[in-house]
């Protein structure tokens, strides 16, 4: 379909969407410039609470679903299902500004853009904000566009514990997220995601739009290791059993994994916990986590297959028991050529440098793609820096962003699509 | 010296000796039946109270000096140094009942002996115990007799900050252990610590009595290393500066180093901590700890040389910054030929099994040995478990070196010595 010349000529406000962006980055607000708000946490609460505010300003209904998904609703002028786009709020504990928030503001900036030239759309449009996609707090990520689409039990969900030990659906309620909307109601006919890419292709390449066609599988496990504590100075290095050893040589082996796989294989100890944790004592036990991802799903699957092969070695070795408990396991994603298409015409039209790509990153895009044509819109992180308060992406690639969002969404959102 | 026949036939009381015991370890109980009574915590204030007023009991005089070293005296019949044993009451946080506490309680149940028996000694008998042997709290181990004999400067070990960045000083204040003795008042003749093995060598040739003839060399080094955090999904493996992962290295390489130079080298990473510490984020920093003993001085500095070229070359490979720092440092000591004989001959006498053994731990007699002829007893440790609740030692056995520690001092306290 294609617009009028009005409509064609219409651009986001670029300093009205960084001033969005650094609002809400000043809440939970940590050293270097950027953010912890852990899902559910009182800080993520009061971000909610300001994006809830921005989209009752905007004119917008707002839903709350069961597991505390947020849904702003601008009206089409018929009755079909809406397009949706939105991303999360919620940050790891060294978050940074963009990630997760660009998608949430750049939807309501797409939609004041909207409102201030008086356009309407057949369909309406959703911006959403999905519950704990980074999976920081309560385990696995994308939890809450996981519920959405059914591929988790809202009970199940609500039982999860955190790494406090909190109760996912208690601090739910405390926090007042615990919402009555349907998980139904608002199936959408195409889901668009905006996001800063977290990787470095888009600035080593200076390009400005990366048209994300697939997403990585991801393979998430906590690995609990037993051995025996002991004094570190009496004891002979042959008769120990040293938890500690064991984790160190599980972060060495997914190392060298990764060495010997290439490709998008990727492996990250990122957690690890030691009791008693003393200078002088050989551990007895630790507790660590693994995140294998890659864009093959045979391959994943060989990653994972060589770690518990490296595991039953290892445990024989040191005399220790590992015992191994999945957190998550996304398989590989493909979106949707269709959406995808879509959003490399917008964006050559609008005149930006793009490139096809694939997400490193596991996002809500890739929950919504069960149920809906969906795609993912990237633009530069400066040196792939993301999960830091050092994360960046210049104010012109947060605005082109929003732009490519803008047309996509206004062609979804007519009734031919 | 030979004593009177019944003086030889003299034996300290099990029952008691392990009544005591059993009455301390209920102090900072933890599952599976040891204690906890870190360095100057209100445990720790419980123990000292307990065993001091057992001393008074026993009719000693005490004597509390700057450092919170705690000096019980039985007076002797002339005016001469007296002769010094003892050990310490603090322990690891996962710490056994034997540990330090055998040295302490052992000391008493001899003092008792020779109370009920009506036996005077020339020489004054001295049961000490001192300040943070175990450095499980406040670096460096054995930081007490340190101090004691002058190897560490009163102040600056009062400005020590413990694990939980509280200053030993206030601690030692709060807890009414900064006490008024000077440290010179009462320099031994001799000192003799009885201390459990904590390692599986007796208990593995099924002899009763060790008397230890050396003891390893220690070197301990936090090292602090900063990398990146960044997105584990995107980050592709060749832009990592991962801390988590040079932390790991470094464990795997410790270990390798125990194995190429094998002898008495052993190596323990016993504390990791990582930052931001999450499943998904690239570790920032870490810190950690290498704890490092060998009973050969040059071999000592041989493996800290290779660990340091390791760190070099690691921190370069690795794109991150490594920062060390000696916590701790003794040489390895030899003890007194004189004082090891006589335990030799008095467990000859004895009818006990032995056999000369070097420490793998650090113990206050390492200290002593700077100002006195001094040696230690070694009874045995069930498969060399110690640091640990399941600690153990045959009663039978705690007994046997009391005799021993009995029957030593009562030589040595006699004025020939």
């Amino acid at each position: 379909m294609s617009a009028p010349a009005a409509t064609q000529a219409l651009r986001i406000d670029q300093a009205r969407l960084i001033e969005r962006l650094d609002q809400l980055a000043q809440i939970g607000p940590i050293d270097g410039g950027g953010s912890c708000r852990l899902a559910l946490t009182d800080d993520d609460r009061r971000g909610r609470d300001l994006v809830v505010s921005w989209m009752r300003e905007l004119g917008m209904a707002v839903h709350i679903d069961a597991i505390g998904n947020v849904f702003g609703v601008r009206a089409g002028t018929r009755e079909l299902p809406p397009v949706m786009t939105g991303s999360h709020i919620d940050t790891v504990r060294t978050g940074g500004r963009y990630d997760g928030n660009l998608g949430v503001i750049g939807g309501l900036e797409v939609v004041q853009t909207l409102n201030d030239a008086g356009i309407e759309t057949e369909r309406p449009i959703v911006v959403a904000f999905f519950t704990d996609e980074e999976g920081a707090r309560f385990a696995p990520d994308m939890l809450g566009s996981l519920v959405y689409v059914g591929g988790m039990a809202l009970d199940e969900a609500l039982d999860v514990r955190g790494i406090d030990g909190a109760r996912l659906g208690d601090e739910l309620e405390r926090i007042g997220y615990a919402g009555s909307a349907p998980m139904t109601t608002l199936k959408p006919a195409a889901f668009v995601e905006l996001h800063i890419e977290q990787g470095p292709v888009l600035d080593a390449e200076g390009l400005t739009i990366g048209a994300v066609e697939d997403l990585q599988g991801i393979s998430w496990q906590e690995l609990t290791i037993t051995g025996q504590s002991n004094h570190a100075g009496t004891t002979p290095m042959r008769l120990r059993h040293d938890a500690a050893y064991a984790a160190a040589a599980v972060a060495n082996f997914v190392r060298q994994l990764t060495r010997e796989m290439g490709g998008s294989q990727v492996a990250t100890v990122g957690k690890i916990d030691l009791h008693p944790n003393l200078i002088n004592v050989i551990a007895a036990r630790a507790r660590l986590t693994v995140d294998l991802r890659n864009t093959d799903e045979t391959l994943l699957q060989q990653a994972e297959q060589r770690l518990g092969d490296f595991l039953q070695q290892l445990a024989k070795d040191e005399g220790v028991t590992i015992e191994s408990r999945q957190l998550a396991r996304f398989e590989p994603v493909i979106f949707d050529a269709g959406v995808v298409q879509r959003i490399e015409a917008v964006t050559s039209r609008l005149g930006y440098s793009q490139r096809r790509i694939t997400s490193g990153a596991g996002h809500d895009a890739q929950m919504l793609a069960r149920i809906c044509p969906t795609a993912m819109i990237f633009v530069p992180s400066i040196k792939g820096i993301s999960h830091n308060p050092a994360e960046h992406t210049e104010p012109a690639d947060l605005a082109a962003g929003g732009n490519v969002l803008l047309h996509t969404l206004l062609e979804l959102a007519s009734q031919e699509t």
